[in-house]
Formats: structure tokens, C-alpha cells, sequence
């Protein structure tokens, strides 16, 4: 044993090839394994798509010039320039094999079928290169390589008769199955008649073939159908209903798919079933108005109250609906349109004023509570009218879930970043609500309730010009700066970095959040206040 | 004279107390003056408000305090703190000499009226007193004051001779007016009967005093009529259309009401102006299809087809419209509504495939100039159905306009922010666009064009792939930290900041569009592709 230390100096010729032939063997773009830049690293996915390329065109020369120069001399390198690509191209390799025993060539220098065959059984596992060759279906190939290989004629004869005695795409079937080739099978199978249609539908099933499998049939065909009943079902599985009614309908099947277009909430296309099934008046109107129930549940009322106005005929409830959803001109039209003014007094006017009186919550806003302008609480849910009231809510209470990274505790850790959030929240919602607002205010001045708009105006001023001074206190020039400041880097030191880690702070939160250190824009141009108030 | 050295020492006794007045004088909040902090204060507007109350409440304090002591000792203290308020109280004061004539005190050190005119008459202008002693419509006060003062009987006299002979309100009316207190003049005048009416038309038209005229009379009275009347056309003028049509509406002046609604674009308020108008079916029909080609003109192809189909029983032209528009699911239920699937081979399936022919256009997205990827080219525009297209292109280009600080001109002082603004737009609009892709989408496989459809989601993968990829390599978080490392600061050193002049980076670009350097984000929650396809 030599002493330890002169163990590095070492250079044994064997270890020596070892290393270089590992070194040869990487197939690597050193721009990004031996020099990653400091910032891409943890974002960059490893890159396989050019390194592929380039072995691949590396193959694809070389064989092409030891084709030109001599095919015969080059014979197995020019197999190996085949296999070594990604993928390998074992059925061509395996197809000139095949025609050396076809052509046998006077040349001495010549490499014979035999030789070339053991020489791809060195490069290429033999199951592998039994499997290919099958895949060819050429079974001259099969028996060659079988033969080759130290496989049992005993395991693999009886199947290849078996095989030869099939009608040919039925064999080529078989073949592609037993090789996992679903696609190529399904193909195969389509060609040998409607004997084996159900047993087409089993492998369409079993393997999710279902757009491969409409692919083969004309859309006119009961085969198409049957595929898409299938699919229509497998769809409906996975909750993908409007896809599964589209398929559905495409393919006739007119009934499965209102059914699907219902559970997706496609009221126009079920309607447009509905019509394709021959539904009477009455039969159509019941179904309009059970869609307009659902529809008020997601709260989308104008398309609620056009299916009872138009499909059901009643359009006193559909007024009734256009107010709940706050859609005044369109309930104003109707209103005009049946010449029932009454419902002005009756509901029209009721309605907007429940509207202006926006309920007194006792959950208030940071920014009413932070100030001495009470801001009316849930104003933003309450007139975001454009969406639903309900998905609004709990579609922003999910975004909630999903973001509230940081705690408005007094002293947690990112109390801080947990108040840019919240305020920048606020004065989105309370920015966006300005709109709302207007079409409320035009309505109560059309019926005569100045006071109350007034009031309204002037609240929503105030809060907005509250903002508009507090947001360059909030969001100060300063602030983007010094929590940008990074814990690493030119200018940190030991005891910079000490005092990051013992406030958690090694991951500036800013820079996983840097939207929330940007002042949140309001939106001046937007002309909502009204002349008579101002 | 001095040696010029010594003069700074000198403090001349009158010099000194000039100074200290002046100092006392002050009204300031030291921690807002003499302490602002480093940042608030180019942001901060200076605050009268604070400072105003400061004042106003120790005048009352005082005053309360004086009067509860001894109010005829005090007197003219009291006074001081009525005229020092903001606004001054001028009125009370000149109350209290009134009173001071009337209950002649039987106090030896009582100050008399005349004494406190007097000093009001030192501490306020004479011409502005008078004034106020007008306004209080007090004849008796008015005489005081004019005679105190050096105002000329010839020139007072006959002007309150005429006042005296008015009618009560008149008189007033007339003081207020040349008081130039016009709200009150205008409410004196309603008073007057409606001889004066037209006066006070022309009151309100001068001084633009509607919305105080609406006040005066109830809604249901002809004057209240006629001030609206005046109102809308005075609206109309400012362009105004909807709001004017508001005023005119609720006053019953229905067919300017009409013309102003179809001015703003409301046609569902002109219908309902139409109808009570008492419109024959011919002239709504009319009126529907006039409107309706101007909502065409602003895209709005939903709207327009709606008024065809219910206003002028014109379902085809409806179906049209709602195709130019991509409204593909509301044009399929009219077709069956209206049981015309011929439509669907005339006019629905080339509209889908016309629209899924995006033109290629010479234009190019910067994404495609800088990959090989060609992104097509006006993607967004194309499909941005939600909004107008002429409109959404329109506020596109005038947000450019207004946006457009940096130029892409390589070489450019801010060529890097201009990028990242043309980058940041260009992956938001193709983000943007999949909501429409995937209608479409769903559109082409319903009759079948499979084929397009495949691709169409196969180029928006590819785009939407190439941006997941470049978005971390245009915005590293070193981006964020390297552009906003300040010109000034604690690290800056002589050399950088002259090297910061010479780029003319003086002011950071950073800070002015911190948003520019926040990344993208990609909504990953919208499934917008279609199974068949994956």
C-alpha cells in the first residue's frame, strides 16, 4: 500500500480510459453545465431537446458520408450510426440486415447477414431486436433473429404460426398489441370489418384510444357514433361535461347530450338540443325554466330572465330577476316593452333603493378601520354586479386561501407585507367599484331619489380621495428600495446576513411578492360622478 | 457705519420684536414644517385644514371662556374672536353691535355700539363690512355701519331707499344678487311668483345654477319642468347625452329625452322613451334597426342583435351580426329557435372557419421576431370578443400613446424598460387570448374541423410554452435588484453618481414604472384546452 498522501497523484492508465471514456461519453452544452449563471439555475429545467439533436445529427452525418464513401466496408458502423440514435432506428437496421441475406455480395470484404446480426444482438438487447423484428411483421426477420438469439424454437414457433394463419390485418393487430403499439393495433383492428368492432370499442376503452379511434371512422358511420357514445360517457366521467355534449352532439346523439350540456351550463347549446329532440312548447318552456334556476343560483341573472321572457313567456318574474341581478336598463326595457309601469312603483323603485342602502356589516374594511372615513364594508362584493354576486365572493375567498402567505397579527413576522396585501385589496375593490356606482347613481336621479344619490357620490368621493393620499404614504418610493434590499450580495456582511437569518428573513419576502410592493393604480380617467352633484 | 464683520451680531430691539411677532404669528405644525420626514414631503400637499381648526378652536375657547366671565367686559375681545375665525363671523359680530344699540347697558365700563363698531371697523375693511351688513337685510345695521365709515349718504342712500320699497323677497333677492350670493338670490327669487320666473330662468342659466333650481320646486310642477328643460340642453352642450337625458326623462320631456339617450348609446332607455311615446310597431321597428347599425359600428354585435331579432322580427340579419361578432353559441340557439339549420352551412361554418383563419399579417409580435416561434400575429385583437374589437384595438393604442416613455430604438437610454414594456404586453395579450381560443375551440370540433381545431391548440401551446419559459429569463430576480439600486443612498459614492449623470439615469426608471420589472403572471388555473387534442 502506498502512503495516503500520494494517493491523488495517481494516474493509473486503466482509471485514466475510464475517465476519458465517461468524459467522451457526456453529451453536454457546457454554456449550461459548467457555466450556469447565477440566477437561471433554479428556473431552467434541464434541456434534453438539444442534446438529443445533436447526437442525432452526429449519427445522421456519419452514416451519410460512410454511405457515400463505401456502404459495405462501413457496413456495421453504419448500423451502429442507427442504433445509437435517440430514438434508435432498430427496424431500419433490422431491415438492412434483412437485405444482406436478400442480396448476397460478391465483395470478400463483405459483412454477411449473420455477422451483421450478431453484431446488432451486442449493441441491442435481444428481446428488444425480437420484438422490432416483429414489429416489421416481415417473419422471415422474426425467424432470423429468433434463430440468432438463444431463444426456445419451442416458445417462439407456435405463435408465429398462429400469426401466419391470421387474415393479414388482424395479424398485423395481434402483432401490434402484443407490442403495446394500442395505436397502431386500433388501426389494424379497424380494417378487419364489423366482426370485431366490439372487440374494438373494448381496446378504444381499455386504452383511451377515443380520439385515435374517431380518426378511422367517417363521421356518418354508426361506428363514429358508438366511439363517440363512448367517448361522451368517458368524458362525463371526468366532469369534462360541455366537451362530452360536444362530442355527443356532433355524433346525433341528441338526448346525451342535453344532458351534458345542462351539467356544464350550456343553456343556449341544451336549448339548441331541445329544439334537435322536437320539444314542444310546454315541454321547452319547463326546461327553460329549470336552467333559469340554476342560472340565478350562479347568480348570472340576465340570462336567467331572457330564458323566462323569451322561452317561458313570463316576463314579470324575469323583471323580478333582472332587479335582483341589478341589471336596471334591462329591466327598465321590459318594463316599457309589456307597458306594465306599475312595477315601476311596485318593484322597480324598491329595488334600487335596497341597492343604495348598502348593509351596515360589522366587518369593515382595513381602511375604514385604519381611518376615520367609515367606508361602506362589503361595497365591493355588493356591487360587483358584472360578475355574480356569490362566485365573486367565494372566488376571491379562494384567491384568499391561496395567497394569504402572510399574517395580519400584530408582530408576526410579515406583518408588513400581510398590510400592503390587505390595503392593496381594498383600494383595488373600492377603485373598481366606481362603475357600479355610476349606473346605481344614473337610476336613482331618474327616479328622483337625489338625496340618496347625492349621499353616494359624496361617500364614494371621500373614500377615494382617502386613497388617493394614502397611497404614496403606503407605498413610498422607500419601501420598494429597503425591502428590496437583498440579504446576499456585494454589500452584505457576516452580521447582515446573521441578523436576516434570526429574523427569518433569508427569503426576502419582496421578491417572492414584489407585485405587492407596487403602488396599486387608480383608474382616473373613469368618469363616474354625476354633473347634478358636483 | 460698521465694521461689515460685526453685523450679523447686531440685534436692534425693534428688529428682534418685528421677528418674535412674526413668530407668533405663525400657525404652523412644527412636525409637518420644521421636521418633514425624507419622503413624504415631495408627495404631501401642504394642509390648510389642521391648521385652520387650530385657530378656530382657540377662538372659540376664548370667546366661550370671555363670555362666561363677563361678556360686557370682554365685548370687543369677543368680537376679535368672531372676526379672527376662518371663514371670519362677521355676521354674529355685527349681531352684537346691533344688540349693543338696542339694550343699552346700564354698566359704566359697558362698551357702547358705537365704540365696537369702531374697532370692528379697525380690525375688518369698511367696504367689506358693509357688505355684510347688507347681507343681514337689516336696514337699521346697514345705516350704522355707512354712517360710521366714510362712505358718501349720496351714494348709499338712494340704493336703500329702493331696497325699501321692495317686496321682502324681492329685496332680498336683489341684495343676494349684488352680493353676488347667488344660491340665495336664486331662492329668494322662487319666492317671488312666477311673474319673476323668467328672471329667474335666466339666473339659473348665468350662474349655472341648476341643480340648486331642481331643489326649489317639486318634481311635479312646470317650473321644475322648464329647469330641467334648460338643464338637459345645457348638458347637451357639455356632451353630457346621458346624464342630460336622465333630467329630461324624469321631468317627462320625452322626445328630447329620446334624442339624448340615442346621443349616449343607451338604447335600452330609448326604447323605453319610445314606448311612452306612445311608438306605432313601425316606428320602433325603425328606431330598433337604427340603432342597432350603430351599435354594429361600436361592435357591439350582441346588443344590435337582440334589437333586431325582438324590435324588427328580423332573426336573420340577428344571426348575422351575432356571427361577425363570434357570439357563436347565442347564433346556434337562434338558427334552432327559429328551426334554420340551413343557416348552419350558409353562414355559421364558414364564419368559424373564417375565424379561425387568423390573417397574416406583416406585423409582428416582438415574441416572434425573437423566436421561432411565429406568434399569430394580432392574436389578441382578433380574438378579444368580450370587448369590441374596434374599441378594445382603439384604448389599446391611445394607453400606448399615453404609456410610451421608452423608445425600442436599439441604442436608446431606456431601450431595456422599453422591452420590458412591448414584452409584458405582448405575454398578457397572448395570456388574454385563451379564454376566446378555447370557444372557438369548441365551436370547430361541434361541426367537425377537427383538424383545424388541432392545430389552432397546438400554435397556442407552443406560444404559451416558449413565454412559461422566457418569462423567467426576461424577468431575473437580479432585474429587480440591479434597476433599482439607487442613484443616491448610502452607497453612493461621487464617481457613481457622476457615472449615473452621464447616463442620464438620474431619475430611475425603476421607480417610475416599478411595475415594469414585475413579471407576468400566466393564469394557469384556466383549462382552455380540449381533451380530443391531448
Amino acid at each position: 500500500q502506498m502512503p495516503r498522501g500520494n494517493l491523488e497523484t495517481v494516474h493509473h492508465r486503466a482509471l485514466v480510459l475510464a475517465q476519458i471514456r465517461k468524459w467522451l461519453d457526456r453529451d453536454e452544452d457546457f454554456t449550461k453545465t459548467m457555466y450556469p449563471s447565477l440566477y437561471s439555475t433554479s428556473n431552467d429545467q434541464p434541456r434534453h431537446q438539444p442534446e438529443q439533436k445533436k447526437v442525432n445529427l452526429i449519427c445522421d452525418v456519419m452514416r451519410a458520408a460512410m454511405e457515400c464513401i463505401d456502404p459495405e466496408k462501413y457496413c456495421l458502423s453504419i448500423l451502429t450510426a442507427h442504433v445509437k440514435k435517440n430514438p434508435p432506428e432498430l427496424e431500419t437496421a433490422l431491415q438492412k440486415v434483412h437485405d444482406l441475406r436478400e442480396n448476397i455480395s460478391p465483395h470478400a470484404a463483405a459483412v454477411s447477414a449473420e455477422e451483421a446480426l450478431k453484431y446488432l444482438l451486442f449493441l441491442v438487447d435481444v428481446n428488444e431486436l425480437y420484438d422490432y423484428s416483429l414489429g416489421t411483421y416481415d417473419f422471415d426477420l422474426v425467424v432470423m433473429v429468433a434463430e440468432k438469439s438463444q431463444k426456445d424454437p419451442k416458445e417462439y414457433l407456435p405463435f408465429l404460426n398462429t400469426l401466419r394463419k391470421m387474415e393479414t390485418n388482424y395479424q398485423r393487430y395481434t402483432i401490434d398489441k402484443h407490442l403495446k403499439r394500442y395505436t397502431k393495433a386500433l388501426g389494424h383492428l379497424s380494417k378487419c370489418g364489423p366482426e370485431h368492432f366490439s372487440e374494438f370499442l373494448n381496446l378504444v376503452k381499455d386504452q383511451n384510444l377515443y380520439c385515435e379511434a374517431l380518426k378511422l371512422y367517417s363521421s356518418n358511420t354508426q361506428e363514429y357514433k358508438d366511439i363517440s357514445s363512448l367517448y361522451g360517457e368517458y368524458l362525463m366521467e371526468k366532469q369534462l361535461y360541455e366537451q362530452a355534449a360536444l362530442i355527443l352532439a356532433r355524433a346525433g346523439i341528441f338526448a346525451k347530450a342535453l344532458d351534458a350540456f345542462l351539467n356544464s351550463g350550456s343553456w343556449q347549446q341544451a336549448l339548441c338540443m331541445a329544439s334537435r329532440l322536437g320539444y314542444t312548447k310546454d315541454k321547452l318552456s319547463n326546461l327553460a325554466r329549470s336552467m333559469a334556476g340554476k342560472l340565478v343560483e350562479q347568480r348570472k341573472h340576465a340570462e336567467a330572465a331572457m330564458l323566462l321572457e323569451q322561452y317561458t313567456e313570463d316576463y314579470e318574474e324575469a323583471v323580478v330577476l333582472l332587479l335582483e341581478g341589478a341589471f336596471w336598463e334591462e329591466a327598465l326595457r321590459l318594463i316599457h316593452k309589456y307597458d306594465r309601469l306599475d312595477i315601476l312603483e311596485t318593484n322597480f323603485k324598491p329595488a334600487i333603493v335596497e341597492d343604495y342602502e348598502v348593509p351596515n356589516c360589522p366587518e369593515f374594511d382595513l381602511l375604514s378601520e385604519t381611518s376615520s372615513v367609515v367606508t361602506p364594508s362589503d361595497m365591493s362584493s355588493r356591487y360587483s354586479h358584472s360578475n355574480s354576486r356569490i362566485s365573486a365572493r367565494s372566488s376571491k375567498n379562494r384567491r384568499k386561501a391561496e395567497r394569504k402567505r402572510y399574517s395580519l397579527k400584530e408582530g408576526s413576522p410579515f406583518e408588513d407585507m400581510a398590510l400592503l396585501e390587505v390595503l392593496g385589496e381594498n383600494v383595488r375593490a373600492v377603485d373598481s367599484v366606481r362603475g357600479d356606482v355610476h349606473v346605481l347613481l344614473k337610476q336613482l336621479v331618474l327616479f328622483g331619489f337625489d338625496e340618496q344619490a347625492e349621499g353616494l357620490q359624496q361617500v364614494l368621493e371621500e373614500v377615494l380621495q382617502l386613497m388617493e393620499t394614502s397611497i404614496p404614504e403606503i407605498w413610498t418610493p422607500a419601501l420598494q428600495q429597503s425591502s428590496l434590499n437583498p440579504v446576499l450580495g456585494p454589500n452584505s456582511t457576516a452580521n447582515s446576513i446573521m441578523a436576516a437569518y434570526q429574523q427569518k428573513r433569508m427569503v426576502a419576502p419582496a421578491v417572492q411578492d414584489p407585485e405587492l410592493l407596487v403602488a396599486p393604480k387608480l383608474n382616473k380617467n373613469l368618469q363616474w360622478k354625476l354633473h347634478l352633484f358636483q
